[in-house]
């Protein structure tokens, strides 16, 4: 079912600090940032040759991501996002597994603009795992 | 520098169990559980069409990803890979950039049998991040 690796995220409490160390230390190709208020994250792409790596700082009241680097203040790797080719029958399967989906079950439309879900970390032996059809 | 991930490590105290989630909920292609007793670890590939992920359970005393359960009992995202074309040259900017290389900053054969390296988290944003000469 699942194809690709679409990315991994990493939330930080900083982009831009970042966005230096990937084009410094690492020299990846990193985008601007890009701020997605309706998903309480500012983002930036490490550009890699096969996938990408999302650097996510949040923004706002009440990010996503605000509860991980709380825990977490120095950061860290937060999920991995797999493509589908069909998210409803993902869901579907995940459901017949025992794999919880986050929220009401159903896929949303995520940071990308895509059906998304992102499955309990619970039962996926610790990681937070989103799907996104493409 | 860095070129194509090269796989995603998750830690887990049992890949039999890891295993069967993705290859059942995330119908992914899993391989046989392979045992690397120098390294510390079982380790089980799930192949990806653009990269792998390798579910590490610990084997043996001294297991390099002991301290990671015991801190994270469910398991969880360990470390991300990434390809590089010359391993001492990585090093070296590296160091003229302030990241640490961990051990006594030489590169070592992974578990793959190729020169790796691994960055000291805290200079990466929090994120254990190795490099492999490909």
């Amino acid at each position: 079912m699942i194809g690709r690796l679409n990315h991994v995220a990493i939330a930080t409490r900083d982009v831009a600090a970042a966005s230096a160390i990937y084009r410094g230390a690492l020299g990846a190709e990193v985008s601007e940032p890009q701020d997605l208020p309706e998903h309480g994250v500012r983002v930036v792409f490490v550009v890699l040759d096969n996938t990408k790596v999302e650097l996510l700082e949040p923004i706002g009241e009440g990010s996503p991501i605000a509860p991980f680097l709380e825990k977490n203040p120095a950061g860290g790797l937060h999920h991995v996002c797999y493509e589908v080719s069909d998210i409803r029958l993902a869901a579907e399967r995940l459901r017949q597994d025992g794999a919880r989906v986050l929220g009401d079950g159903e896929p949303k439309i995520g940071a990308h603009g895509k059906p998304v879900l992102f499955v309990h970390p619970k039962d996926v032996g610790g990681v937070l795992t989103e799907l996104e059809e493409v």
